[in-house]
This record gives C-alpha cells, structure tokens and sequence, in this order.
C-alpha cells in the first residue's frame, strides 16, 4: 500500500507546520494504544466499531480531544446544472445558504444538537459574495463551467482551492479546534461527485448515478448520460496518471470537480496533515475525501467516514476507495441512517461516537484496577 | 395487528396514571407530524431515519422533548452460571457493579459523553444488597435459579419485578425525566435472553446462541444444548400461551428470565404506559423487550432499539419481533457499530440521534420560510 505517495502537488499547498507531509499513524504508538484498550474493564473487542474509533484517536497529535469541533459546510454552484440534472432551480443554493446563516436548515438543528459548531463558507455561489460578514469567503468563481462541455475549472483554479482548503484546516487547527468536518451545498452537486467516483474509482456512470436529493428514474438516466459525457469530452486532460498508475486527482477534481469539492479535498489534506480528526459526512464529501485519499492515501488515517448515504452509488465508491488505503476496514462508513441531504448532517450525528470512544479511552477503568477475574477460559 | 392487545397481569402493573393501557400512537397526529416534516427545508426524506425518529418523537406526551435521560442499568446474578456458559466468574457481575459505583466502566463514561444521567439498579446481585446508597434496591432475590433445571424464578417474583420496573419508570417520569434508557449486567445472562428468542419468536437454540462476551465454540455449542435442556425441562409451563395465540411472555420470563430482565421489561412497559420514549440496548435488554411487546404489541411504538449486537442471534430476534409491532419498520436497530457489552453502552450511543431528530423537527425553517422553490419536477 503506498501509505506515503503523496502528490507532488501538495508540497507547496500543506501548512507549513506539517512539514509539508502527511504522516500516517504511527504502528508502534497504535499497538500501545490497543494494548491499553485490551486491559479496560470490559470483554476485548466488546465495544465493537467505539474501540476501533478510540483507537485512531488516541495516536493523534491531540490524543482523544475531538472538542471543540466545527463543520465546514462549503457551498458552490455546478455549470452543469444547465443540463437539468437536479429536480431543485440553482437559486436554492444560494437560499440554502441564506438559511444556514439564519440557522434553520438541518445543519443548524444537528450540529446545535452536537455540540458542535458551523462554519459556512462560500466557495463560488452564484450571485457573488455573501454581505453576511460571518460567511467565510474563499470563492473560486461565480459557480463552475459545465464539466459536460470541458473542464468545470482549469487546475490553477482548482490548486487554489486545495490550499485555501488546508490554510482553512490549519487556521482553525491553530485557534484550537480539535476535530473538523466537512460538508456542502451545491444544486447539481452529485452530477460531478458521481464523475469523480467514475473517474478515480472504475466505477461506470450507470453504476454510480442516483436519484440524489429527488431525481426520477428519467433525471437518474440524463445524469449517467451527462457524466459519461463529461468522461469523453474530458478525456486528454483526465490521461494524466500519478506515479503509481492511479488517476491523477487534480486533472480529475479540475475536469470534474465543483469549487466546493475542492475545498473540502483541501481541508482533509489539511486536517491530515496536521494529524487531526476530520469527519466527511456523505456522498459529496466522500468525493472530495476521494479526491484527497488519491493525492495522499496517508490522509485516510486521519478521516472518519460519518456515515452511508441513501445514494446507490456511494457504499461501492467508499468499498473501492478504502482498497487504496493503509488500513481499509477504518474505511467503512460509521452510521447507515439512510440520509442523503449532505450539508454535513451526517458528519453532525456521528460526531457523539467519537466523543464517546475519546471518554472510554480516556475515563474507564482496567479489569486490574476492578478487581475483577479476567476471563477463566 | 393486534395492537391493542395487552396482557391481564398488566392491569394491576401498570401506573395509575396511564389509566392501565398502553396505547398506539395516534394515526391522525402522526399523519399531522408527517406533514410538517414533508414542509421543512429539505427535500422529502432526506433524513432517512432520522426522520422516522422525528416523527415518533414528535407524537409522544411530551413532543421532541429527550432531556434529561437517563440509563437504568440493572444487575442481577444467573443460576445457569453453574453449567459453565460465561468465560467470566460470577464475581464479575458485583465487582462491575462496584465499577460503575465508581465511575470507572464504559457505561460511566458513555452516559457521561451522551449527556445521559445513569442509574445502578440491583435486581438480584449474589451476595446481598450493596451498602452505597446510591444502587437502587430493586432485589428479587440472590440470584435466579437454574433455569436448566426449572423456573428460573416463580411467577409472583417476575411479575413483582415487572410491577418494580413499571413504578421505577413512573416515578423517574414524575420526577422530570423524559427519555429511558435499559441495560444490564449479569454474569451467563445471554443464555436467558438466548432462551427467551427461542420461546418467544421460535428461533433454534443452534441459531441464537452465540459467543456473548466471548465464549469459544466448544462453550457456544454448550450455551445451546443448555438453552434447549431449559426449554424441554420448563415444558408444561411454557405451553402457557396469550389469547392470540403467541407464547405466554410472563411465564417465559418467569421460567427462562432473569431479574435485571423482568426489571428491564417493567421498565419499557412503564415507560410506553406513560408515552414516554425508551431506548432499548442489545442482545439482552432486547430480550426484555421482546417480553414487553408479547404482553403489549403496542409498547413498541415507544421503543428504540440502540443497536444491532454483534451477537449473531440478535438480528434474526429483532426481525422477528419487528413483525409483531404496530410499524415493523422501526424496529430495526438504529446503530451497527458490532457492540456486545451492554450495560446499556449502545443506548447511549444512540441517544445522540433522539437528539438530533428532536432539534430536526424543532427548529427547522419549512420550505416557505426559506422562499426557496420546492423541486421544479
């Protein structure tokens, strides 16, 4: 497994901090955790998937600290809407976003709930700049190009993106968050996830595509059509390959990609970097994640995938995705809730499971200090 | 459906104030709860079951109100500890109960992460009632008897324990507390829970026994034939059976039970009785529940079954069980996370997602709020 590739890309976009690395996890320090884990007060393993999580957390820069944690909810507009891939007018990104700020959309409700926080941040919606000074403005245009036409951005755009993701990841890492997320908001968004699942992961249009926030079977079968379309006319640009033979994540997130997707790849690289927990909530993020796990398979050591969306294409997608990672069973998504709103609401529900595995790593007892028999067998 | 159907014993169980009936939730309210999710900013069942949750909770006494809660986990010792069916001593179950006294076992820390308040409650411990004040003395007796031999406990004792669990529900209701929470500890109790499976909702010994806290094959195989001896030995008492036609769930508890399980029961009977939600933990609290919905299908509307255990019988179980509810669809667990401690451990980690439902149906702004065009299609 090529835990330490990492694009060359990355070197000039990482905060400086990191060393302009990601490490993965280190072996050692994961078996001293695992024995720790073993000697608690409780049958070995009993805990199930919490152990695995708590685990992970307890090798991180800030050992089980997963608080306070913000999710980022990136919100941008897809050329692509133009070929009526959604059931939603584009206008609703940018009244989505209006919401988010007055706090009544789901996010507002799950990370209140969490105990997290939100940050909104405006990655090129249509429309221009937000007035709401508590948007964070990190646009990369006014929407991108329809990715069936060419590329939905050029790769300097799309570089920017990938470090403005990281220098957000670092800043608030630098003000003391413990633990990110990401999320988004995109009218036509699943069109160019599912042209990144197909193009980074094997998998074909028809396979990958779904009904996403409502589309009917006819919108289901235009959108496999439009990305296989986008697969064609992309197709000089997406040759390029990595040193190991993979597909080349920035040709790829560039061709096919959304200002929001970009962003969220940069705050994973970020987050990674900095050995910080970051939790990628569903089918869109997950394109972006995969956008990340490409240009640093290392990254995914770091990465919690909340949960598996209601989309048919995303449980396949993070099967392949977890294959190219350093320990693929942490790939597996940690809620099957059925959602399949994005925003970040997925991340938003399992952020309690890991502040759970941090309070059992860090609070329980061990069967020494109970007294109690280990098992007589 | 027989959803009205309720078992005679209840009516001198129940508390007063539930007039002696558990009800179904109302149809007509539910159709009113329905409508109001359908018209917040978000396409249609976005939110998968965090919707179903919703609704539920939005249809109780108390509508979407969660907090506080609180986790009752009840202790008891097992007479079929003699036949050698745990990896663990007996000891084990009061030492834990010394352990979660003191703050240092998963559940303390699980609660303590959820926001949950936790409730040690003895319902038969070997070796006499504890001295610290803060276990609730709900004994039974000093252990079940070996229901591999006969009745694990006469029938005037379960139903004193299912009255027990009722009136400990009701006074934590009083008191303020608006979402239950079972589990427990006791040394062998999978073999009980494995029993009640089988008499209950017909599965084979050989189906439903599985490792529990970790027996090894030879023990598992030994954990089955005792079920089946138990099962033939109790014979002429549990042909007893419901005027439906199903299994008598009092006589199973009483010959197959266990006191922290006929306590648990009482406590989701109560709590459904007063129209307040219970979240229901694994393999063993499940089984409590199991007796809780054959004496009252319509306690299930009130019930929310944590998580799918690892152990291998629990999702045949649950399945089963979901058929003989009002809305077989929400009884399928709401977390996989391959858990098997109980102690009420994946109760509290699905208490996050009552939560977060509540504050979805709460503080959501609808469609029209927002101004944003509802799908063009």
């Amino acid at each position: 497994m090529p835990a330490l590739f990492q694009h060359p890309a990355l070197a000039g976009i990482l905060p400086a901090e990191s060393g302009g690395i990601i490490l993965p996890l280190d072996e050692a320090r994961l078996a001293q955790a695992q024995a720790r884990l073993d000697g608690l007060a409780k049958p070995r393993g009993s805990l199930g998937r919490l152990e695995e999580i708590a685990l992970r957390l307890a090798c991180l820069r800030h050992p089980c600290e997963v608080a306070p944690a913000v999710i980022f909810t990136c919100a941008a507009d897809h050329g692509v809407a133009e070929e009526l891939v959604s059931p939603f007018p584009q206008s609703v990104t940018r009244a989505m976003v209006e919401n988010f700020l007055q706090g009544g959309a789901a996010i507002n409700a799950l990370t209140g709930a969490a105990g997290m926080d939100l940050a909104v941040v405006d990655a090129g919606c249509r429309g221009g700049a937000f007035a709401d000074p508590s948007v964070i403005n990190l646009r990369l245009g006014d929407g991108t190009a329809n990715l069936a036409k060419g590329p939905a951005m050029d790769v300097e755009t799309c570089l920017k993106g990938l470090a403005s993701g990281c220098r957000l990841a670092g800043d608030w890492i630098a003000r003391g968050w413990r633990c990110l997320g990401i999320g988004e908001m995109g009218i036509a968004n699943t069109t160019p996830a599912t042209a990144l699942y197909c193009q980074l992961l094997g998998l074909a249009p028809k396979e990958a595509a779904g009904p996403g926030t409502g589309a009917d079977p006819a919108m289901v079968a235009r959108k496999a059509e439009v990305v296989a379309r986008a697969l064609h006319v992309n197709r000089d640009r997406l040759a390029a390959q990595t040193k190991q033979g993979l597909p080349d994540p920035v040709a790829a997130l560039a061709c096919l990609g959304g200002f929001e997707i970009a962003l969220m790849a940069g705050i994973v690289l970020g987050s990674a970097s900095l050995q910080v927990p970051v939790l990628v909530d569903g089918f869109i993020a997950s394109a972006a994640y995969a956008c990340a796990v490409l240009a640093a398979p290392a990254c995914a050591d770091y990465a919690f995938v909340a949960h598996a969306s209601a989309e048919p294409g995303h449980q396949p997608a993070l099967e392949r995705l977890a294959r190219l990672t350093p320990h693929p069973a942490w790939g597996r998504p940690l809620l099957h809730l059925g959602m399949r709103l994005g925003e970040g609401t997925g991340a938003a529900m399992a952020y309690p499971l890991l502040k759970g595995a941090c309070a059992l790593y860090a609070n329980m007892a061990s069967l020494a200090d109970v007294g109690a028999a280990g098992p007589s067998a």
